[in-house]
């Protein structure tokens, strides 16, 4: 029987530290030299060799202030601060690479349909079809207080308008330019056909855009959606929209239900439920030997910062866990769960913990992070992919690009030999769903 | 006596037919290529050894839609439509030169400063400091259209927002990092020194941004500020915040009355008025003959379409000439010229026309144009700018990349013979200004 094949995506942030705490002072660490292209397109031919789908950009704005009250701690451990604009990397890297995917985040609640329609559009021209958008809602307060508000928008509003805003974008990409409006007619002095090209008359609650798109058909029109949302609103969009879900869970079992109530959801949406590929976040350390592996693991904890990843976790739930106290009781509900860490736990079946038991658990270096050799790792991987209905993983770095060129040196090879890496293809749609299928039929449904 | 050195810029735009109307159909043509990084590159590269100083990249969205009351004509002639996003085009074509600069076009009309600043401070960076940033007000209703607006915001009102843009820019780029505020510092396990990141509090009629900046200094920290207004305001902004201006006239002593205004203006905002460099929009055919360089030029006369110089014509100043009687008068007044073609008649002493006159000079190929040998164009260059005081010239293309590769390889060693060429140094603001002065003291002065 033929195995599933796994896709890899390397997780990135355009910052100092990437998603890493506290290893910025490790030797190995070169991410700092986030501001020389050079860094970023030598990672992205390092993965492209090695048989990775895509490489993932992440994003976040704002410096996390919850924690002590002050965003002085995220700022002295550069946690995500400071943190320059991911897009801007992508076209240096396509350039250097043929057939590696990029994907970017953009927050549907602090920019405009229209600026991000076109920019999208932009990339998937440059890129030649290999662009993919992650769509946040921006939930953090401290990035509220960039654009006039002094609280963030309400989650179920944040969802409302995303939907409106992809809805916007859809009809621009899919819905404005007829194939075939491009005619380049030199002899009938036509270059393009007017015809063929619409205004969308978009007239929304939250936008009212004319069209037409300013931008003609890219190789893919709509880029891969990505979302990651773990809410009930999220999970709705997600299953409305999302051509691949981040998908959320601290055990193996969470992930497999969170993975089957989104597919069924998708089905209530008039959606195959193969048309959602699912990836989950994963750290691996590998080295020849076990106890190499573990040897770095070792070395890589005692660089590992517990206050940045408290800093974190305060700003991304709300909590600030420092002013609580220790022996109280976090309750986490689903409707409070509007963010990714804490959504981690409303799987679980116990949804209280002791504010000590959460402040260690965030401050623990290894949760989730697998050790061993590249059989190991390979094993694991399969394991997890065949146990929980997944198709891919997103490669969290720990020192960067150590991590990432072991990973591609020493687990891709084996993966590769067991017949497990996932054929890239033109564009970057067709490598996830197939030959041909560079369109995005879901858009262009929900465009009409 | 040491002859000033002239700046040269190439101005361009990330679209199917440039700046040029109906030459797409001409063999040489390529910028239908635009969709592919290396066309770009290859101009890029081309200036650089050429001597240039920049790449300006100048924006428009929307479909020029007053010319017949339909963007028909537009969209059949491509005329600056489709258009995509210029700034994503600017980190590859940093990454093949070394020291040429490159200014982006963003429409503080439409934009947020919060995303403005980061992605400017991002492209910085990614440039090691040679970026600029042309601002723009946008008065197209087609524009105004994509943002909900069935008419553009007035004129005055623009600029007002467009000064609280900046400002809010200012205090994020010049205000809010102190100089090293990046420590770096591993054995005290401190990256960046939250003593030295600030908020910066902005409170202002149109914006309400909190910071602090999410982006560390970049090496000019403020872009090099371009502008080009022509109206009162636009004149009182130029002379404000900009550093170098792209201004009007049609006849050179418009041109030269124009920049005695601004400079006179700059020194009642307490500006040095040689902080300003003045430039004005160029273009030329070179041929090793008179004759060869007249049967080029009339050979594009050939292809010239005026039914898109008249779209966009209609378009920018808000006249549906196909609509209105051959033999009525327009006059032109200041406060309706809130944009470029028509601004340009507004400094000469009669400002009505007949309409059948303005449509046969809009239609018209050649105004401007210089045509001639090498020795020629590099004369001609050099008497308008002792005869105005201009700075430099934003050339334009006519058929790309043909204009621009025998510009460089017949005119730029002729002026180079001739000790014209400003010699670049690593920042854009060090090559336009002089060795040591990266730093942008006007917006330093208006953070305050």
């Amino acid at each position: 029987m033929l195995k599933k094949p796994i896709f890899f995506n390397l997780f990135e942030m355009n910052n100092r530290t990437g998603d890493s705490h506290g290893l910025w002072r490790h030797p190995d660490s070169r991410h700092h030299e986030y501001n020389d292209i050079n860094f970023w397109v030598t990672i992205a031919r390092k993965i492209e060799e090695g048989g990775f789908t895509a490489l993932f950009l992440g994003d976040f704005f704002g410096a996390s202030d919850v924690y002590k009250g002050s965003p002085e701690t995220a700022i002295r451990y550069a946690m995500q601060f400071p943190s320059n604009d991911p897009s801007l990397l992508i076209p240096s890297m396509a350039q250097a690479t043929t057939s590696l995917g990029f994907a970017t985040t953009i927050s549907t609640t602090y920019e405009h349909p229209f600026h991000v329609a076109r920019r999208l559009s932009t990339l998937d021209h440059l890129t030649n079809g290999r662009i993919g958008l992650n769509v946040v809602t921006s939930y953090i307060a401290s990035t509220a207080r960039y654009f006039g508000l002094s609280e963030p928008i309400a989650h179920d509003r944040r969802y409302a308008i995303a939907d409106e805003f992809l809805s916007v974008c859809y009809k621009l990409w899919e819905a404005s330019w007829e194939d075939g409006a491009v005619k380049f007619d030199v002899a009938n002095n036509i270059h393009i056909d007017p015809a063929r090209v619409h205004d969308i008359s978009h007239q929304g609650d939250v936008f009212k855009v004319a069209g037409p798109h300013v931008c003609e058909p890219s190789p893919q029109r709509t880029p891969v959606i990505f979302q990651a949302g773990s809410s009930k609103a999220g999970r709705d969009f997600a299953a409305r929209h999302a051509e691949c879900v981040f998908v959320q869970g601290r055990t193996l079992a969470a992930v497999k239900e969170n993975i089957a109530s989104i597919r069924k959801r998708a089905v209530d949406f008039g959606r195959d439920p193969g048309d959602i590929l699912m990836f989950h976040q994963q750290t691996a350390i590998v080295a020849p030997t076990r106890a190499e592996a573990r040897e770095q693991f070792e070395e890589y904890a005692r660089y590992r910062s517990a206050e940045s990843a408290l800093a974190q976790y305060c700003g991304s739930s709300g909590y600030d866990l420092a002013a609580l106290d220790p022996d109280s009781v976090l309750t986490y509900t689903a409707t409070e769960a509007n963010q990714s860490r804490a959504a981690q736990y409303t799987t679980q079946s116990d949804r209280s913990f002791r504010v000590q038991e959460v402040i260690d658990d965030v401050g623990r270096f290894g949760a989730g992070i697998l050790v061993g050799t590249p059989v190991d790792i390979a094993d694991r991987l399969e394991s997890i992919v065949d146990e929980t209905g997944l198709d891919g993983f997103n490669l969290n770095s720990i020192v960067t690009p150590t991590t990432i060129f072991e990973f591609v040196d020493q687990v891709m090879p084996e993966l590769r030999n067991r017949g497990r890496i996932a054929e890239r293809r033109s564009t970057f749609r067709e490598t996830l769903f197939g030959q041909g299928r560079s369109h995005a039929e879901n858009a262009s449904r929900l465009a009409r």
